[in-house]
């Protein structure tokens, strides 16, 4: 199967490069099952990194064009590559492919792993939209805690060994005080560093990387022939009506 | 006081037009209290009415470039003019004035008129998306039901007696089989009709019109000297940090 | 319009005084919109205070007389003042006009100002019934903590500076500790201290002063011609059948 | 042990009268353990009967201080003899015997003999306070519905045949259709008809008898040595700083 | 009446032996409505203590059969002798008479106190456990917290004096830090001790015996002719249908 | 990877025998991703089948030890072969190895399909059952219905053509009346009828397929380096103390 990981900004023209892309594609590709294969894509314009509900809004136009353009072009499902899953409902409307944001399959599968669970998150600012994502996966009844690193996305990868250090200081409050028993890196470039093995084994309690989560649960659905229900997520009331896709929006 | 009230599609070039932007801004006007003036402005381009997810994203950005616009204009206070609150975080983040969207505001007030309260919105597919907008306001707790009238934002105005039969059956079901004490509109059209008092005694139940709700949320908390919490929306990290507004976006 | 705000205590007869009355009299009507008066009144017998469910019980008859010889005199709302919001349903079963209680008023205010806010109140011992308000307002789920100052209502206005540092040092913790965006203070003379600003300012979040909201709500009702819903609030079975008032009472 | 059962209104006085009060009295002590003695009292004025939050308001002062004479008077536990449960809160702060009310003891033994319960009510008007009761009793989780007979307190007792052929068509709705695994009588007036037995044949669930409920919970607390915490229900603040009961109120 | 108290462990083979039986025994008949019997019997084999869900599993088969037995015996209510109420659905599809578990007697019990409560349970590996039983129970919105004593079963009754200082430091910090108004020791070995006065007056707080409380809640079913609902726990479909309870399992 | 799919009932001397035990081993292997092994194996006693907690408790001893005899043998992870999940967390404290159970698992995938699902279940008895293991799971929030079909787990395979219309006409009423977006088949033998395409066609929403969602589960988890948190699931107490596994039980 083909899988797209659509990057909601346009990561290949800032800081991080096509380098970063390149490098996250070929972790993808590890990762994923015999027969799988990985396609890193970003969008032409928009935020440098997403850590605010404008950033996000920002993002969701184009990420929805490029979800589109990937189903047409053949992928079998397609992945939003930001840990706040931006314009995952309004993809779903217009996809029939499955589409999946990182944040809703890491919840979902940290449900599976205990009792309660922690998110990893960069600002504070992001710990009641991250709440809010637990209500929309269903799963808020499990969240134990959110607790930010304070580190700025662009600056995770700059001291890698702070990084970790902090990544563990912060886990191990989530697993002592928070009752947590297992915890999510809430971040994709956090997830990217694939360091779940090392925090996991600092603090006692299994670590889910969101790129590893989102690219098995986009696998499990294409193998099991399954994507999103159209019940929940149909395509726009115009669109039902025999309008074209254009007439949606006046230029 | 001065309020914008910010309808987030280009309706002056789509079918309603600018003469019914200016019957609402007379609506809006003869509502308010004394010494309140409001002026109703539109984006440029975006979704022509808001029925889906996806066109509610489309809306977003344009949408807070206008509030911001606003806010430069020394309006004390925005309203959102979709009942769907499309960028209502974003637009807290970045503005200092007070933001109300519809939907919100109606909800707090519905919770003020008795036990539980129903919404009436346009089609099946939007119910869920109204429910979550219950938990984001914080009353879903008094949430009886969210029905739909099925009639399209755009044909609303094209036969309102057809329209107030119409809500006149679906608020009846509201409050005989569900159990509501009030319900509003939930649809800035449906509210606009201003067939709130018809429906009401109609059915023995106080109707909410969402555009006045919002209009007196604006007023009340532009009197009291209140704004949202920056606690809550803070200025996204990056400008916190001193970089501009213009260096949260790659073209 | 015209406002009875309903003090559900001798207050003219305490240690407060009728002086106290005249001086809230005042900040009600500087707070209020153009054409609003508002009439401070007092039952008259009563507790001296309400701090506990006893003098809440207390309270209730004489004042839900008193409120229904306002709306004999033509007021067009009331406002019960106590924020225990002592006989809200009963009163509302009885009046026609809107009734509003502080409380219910400051917590659907509150919950537009942020994801979570917090209550002062007085003693530990009302934190309990000050959590079952916000179930009953519908708001619970965006209660982040109901805090006690520890001072007695009656020692409130003894010593305002010390007061002021102690309202400080709570709202504070609501901020800090219990991740508030906002909060409220929870008793009206609290309120009527009316040093809101200064408390906001010295924690960085906004206050919601009870009188204030109190009138707002009653205020917003009365412009948008809507009272409680007489669905929630019907009147009591026996009166619907055609008996008296009276008929209700055995002396 | 001797346990009070207090009627919160002047029930010898009305149309039910001395002899119904005796009546009452008699199946209470039939019901009893052996070793338990109770005596039914009423206040001298107040309601006729209860079926308002008015009417409930009204019950309230007398009925504290009739069960404070109870307690005095050597009585081991007192029992409020109306389902709404009017004052318990307040009772209990003054109290340090055990005060219980109907509802309150009868949710809590309906718990557990399934996963669902339901109430049968008086009218539709009383179905939100009695879901708030479930609330305080902690066990709204495994509330099934609460339905209304629509007969009038008054006149239960008319037609024995018409209200059990009633409860019984109700009890039935709450188990076939709201899936109830047991129901109560939520009301003494009803439960004293004595007709559990009956109904519960009729539907095929057990029914819970409030005043049964009400008096098993009062002798378990007693033979345990129980009574409510006073962390829950202290005694007014003015009173353990010294003063006098009679201090709380101004005459 | 006469109640059998299940032990869901060869109690009599292990540690405590048959004399702590007979101790258990005497309590029991001690803490009984006057003409209540109460018999202490256990199952032939099984776990030595039960403190995981692997040991409360193990005891299931054997202890349903042994109230299988206490039922053709004539025995009018069991009691399932462990806090983790092991095997309590399943016994309540098979028995007609009453089935109680301590720990869901507990909880309603508690739920009658105040408006929290908390749970004393063995080590911090129950707490998720415990957390469900109160859901299942329906009171979890009770539930303050779950505290662990980290004190092995079989090592209570070793050093009393050390058992009931840590009992008084984990009540406390219930009441102190947690907010409950009583509690709950949530062991039967701990409850057995019998400690609950002396814990209770040092903390300021009712303590719960689970022993004197599943007793308590079985002679109440009893003397009110109530049991478990056959909506709730019905016989299994194959007995529905004809088959002997043999046939349910392949040798 | 191998992994072993334990039926937790000796299917191999019942109706159903070796050779509905080699089909369903041969659908799994269908479905799994290349390089997936799976086995299925039985215990030796216990339930004929699985339609009551009785019937549940009975069969977890046999189902452990079989789990652990599947880890010594070098499985990589285990399925426990029946929708109740009987034992998981039991075998979860003792296994190192992933451990899923079929309800948890379709629970999680059918979370990520839309707003809303529903489970068809066998009898209306296993109602209640089913809403709490969505409980466990921690999506009981998007839980639409459960529905039975009425047909004992041994009738399933005897007509297929009428189970089929059976589960269709279930599934639509979960669809059209209780609003599930998606539905799962809430037993095994259900979900090895492979029906899921067919019935989703027909109601129009997407099936969950137990059996397929427990094997995918297994296989994410196995591919993820992942298994259950034993901060959740510990060893039990007495084998962290050093004690053998048989020194658990008094034989």
């Amino acid at each position: 199967m083909r899988i797209a990981y659509v990057v909601p900004g346009p990561m290949s023209k800032g800081p991080m490069g096509l380098r970063e892309m390149r490098r996250r594609e070929g972790l993808l590709n590890a990762w994923a099952f015999p027969g799988t294969t990985v396609s890193v894509v970003d969008v032409p314009t928009g935020p440098v990194s997403i850590e605010s509900a404008y950033e996000e809004a920002l993002c969701v136009p184009a990420t929805i064009d490029l979800i589109m353009k990937c189903e047409r072009d053949g992928f079998d499902a397609a992945i939003i590559g930001c840990f706040g899953d931006p314009g995952l409902e309004a993809a779903r409307e217009l996809a029939t492919i499955p589409v999946v944001g990182p944040c809703e399959s890491s919840l979902l599968l940290a449900a599976g792993l205990g009792h309660k669970f922690s998110v990893l998150t960069v600002f504070d600012s992001l710990i009641a939209g991250q709440e809010l994502l637990a209500v929309k996966a269903g799963v808020h009844a499990k969240l134990a805690s959110v607790r930010a690193t304070g580190i700025p996305v662009l600056d995770l990868m700059k001291d890698p060994a702070f990084t970790k250090r902090r990544l563990i200081e912060v886990a191990d409050a989530c697993v002592r005080q928070d009752r947590a028993d297992a915890f999510l890196f809430g971040c994709m470039t956090m997830s990217f560093l694939d360091l779940g093995d090392e925090v996991a084994a600092a603090v006692g309690a299994p670590a889910v990387n969101a790129g590893k989560a989102a690219l098995k649960h986009a696998e499990m659905l294409v193998s099991m022939g399954l994507s999103h229900s159209k019940k929940a997520f149909p395509l726009p009331a115009k669109m039902q009506a025999g309008q074209p896709f254009e007439a949606l929006r006046v230029a």
